[in-house]
């Protein structure tokens, strides 16, 4: 085949790109020359998927690449009316964050149940105090996000013993794993009984500030909500309200309206509020992972197949076939 | 039947014991009269566990209770060599702590795996610092204690991907749930695979302190050690020198050779340890649980039928059936 240009977006560009040496012109940008580079791009390769640079330089003048993959799950930071209705193909990261990901909410679990937090913090005091903690087995989590990474987190807490209900944006009642996926309308009738509510949603206009106020006056006063989607799925404001007058028992939050956290945040000293630095997925090697996904996608799209991992452009995410 | 004389050890009585009240007298004793009350009780309920009253007054003179109830998993505090020679029948709050400790122990392995304990110091400093961490599924744990928390650990391990190698006192090639089990001899070629080293042990004369410098010398540098068993089964020198000298990666004791530990043990910070006060069992509602437990154990013995977690003396704990 001639000679293709790949364009790749990140000031630390990724690993082994060597393998695809030979086939493909590699053209690095960064924010500074990505609007002047992108019309002689035939794909582009998102490896820095923190800024929101692709989606502002989308809508200029010239060609554009007939290929995106970006190195992430979400996509709602590449995402814009003109690479939605245009002919490109966005491919995602599926498959690398879901296990890591799931396995840092179990633990944020068991980590709230047993209150890990306060007894870390009594041993800085050097203080022995003996308290009893809540049992995991028996209770309830909420998922919400019924994509990989939502299953994956679904399913490592029912192997913990919690009884677990998966909401996705519609309704079904065959689900191969789960059986019943409930459809977004069901959640307010399940929050009230529910000990965990987990954010695991793709970043859409639908999904949006879906957890405010009224999410949290629905939920009882001893329960915990995880966000490990994005930011402005949750309303900040008002879940730093529900901590302060304890309409919920705590939180845990990876993600945030704006990352990163500036040391003036207010955020980080909520009382009940457990803050990460957006790294839920990112485990070992994750980065090595990455690039060799997208290695092999990139070997399907040079010899014209059909690639892995294709996003619903309207819809926001890759849907779960 | 005539009426017998339950004496209940521990300061703090038992909630509910009214389900016996009526088919047995019931006398409460402490520290200071507990020797004096032993000759008249036909059955002797160890509610504070957390002494050595009984071992100390059990060698006395008199007649002795027929039966002794801890509210404990372990028996370690209770066992003398007059008690274990004797015809009374010891028996233990098995299945009381199996799953909570499970639980604790899973939780330890995900925060220690994703660093929490950095973040949240990161958090108290108000510091936004990435880091990749360890992903859970596929590393290797080696559990120590085929007993029912043993098997529960290892149970709640797998269920998070986790491979589990169980090491009991004799090995097993035909264990229904997790076919082999290795004897203690093997544990010694397990250590430099494992990447977690969990004692869930019962404290007997064969098993003090079997976790010293050699074992910490075995293990990966990388590897954590997690004690939810006895604290005398660890030399606690030990673990401190290889986790100075960062012979292992870290560790966490729920249990101590002294507890509660004291404001200036040096426990308290050795770099790398996380320390609770003995409570990975310990969830709410536990003492009911517990009282519930010797309650139906009371019916049997009052009904003459066999009891339930009869004690092997000679081998200290329940044996596995």
């Amino acid at each position: 085949m001639s000679e293709n240009t790949l364009l790749v977006f990140g000031a630390d560009p990724p690993p082994r790109l060597d393998r695809i040496a030979g086939r493909a012109r590699i053209v690095l940008s960064d924010e500074q020359s990505l609007a002047e580079l992108l019309p002689t791009a035939d794909a582009l390769l998102v490896w820095d998927f923190t800024s929101d640079a692709v989606r502002d330089a989308w809508p200029g003048g010239g060609p554009r690449p007939r290929w995106v993959h970006t190195a992430s799950a979400g996509v709602d930071r590449l995402l814009c009316p003109e690479l939605i209705d245009s002919d490109t193909v966005v491919t995602n990261a599926r498959g690398v964050f879901e296990q890591p990901i799931a396995e840092y909410v179990a633990g944020l679990v068991v980590a709230m149940a047993k209150d890990f937090h306060g007894t870390w913090e009594l041993q800085r005091q050097r203080r022995w105090k003996h308290r009893e903690t809540m049992r995991l087995a028996g209770t309830l989590a909420v998922v919400v996000g019924s994509g990989p990474i939502g299953r994956a987190i679904a399913r490592t807490l029912a192997g913990l013993g919690v009884r677990v209900e998966l909401v996705g944006r519609t309704a079904r009642e065959d689900d191969p794993e789960f059986g019943r996926v409930h459809g977004s309308g069901a959640l307010s009738g399940l929050l009230p009984s529910a000990d965990w509510v987990v954010c695991a949603a793709p970043l859409t206009e639908a999904t949006r500030g879906m957890f405010d106020a009224s999410t949290f006056a629905r939920m009882k006063s001893s329960a915990r909500f995880i966000n490990v989607g994005r930011g402005p799925l949750v309303v900040e404001n008002d879940l730093v309200d529900a901590l302060l007058t304890r309409t919920i028992g705590g939180a845990a939050l990876d993600v945030f309206e704006s990352e990163p956290l500036t040391a003036d945040s207010r955020i980080w000293d909520v009382p009940g509020l457990l803050v990460s630095p957006h790294m839920s997925g990112d485990t070992l090697g994750w980065r090595d992972a990455l690039a060799e996904q997208f290695m092999d996608n990139f070997d399907r799209w040079a010899a014209g197949e059909p690639l892995l991992n294709v996003v619903d452009k309207k819809l926001g995410y890759v849907p779960v076939t």
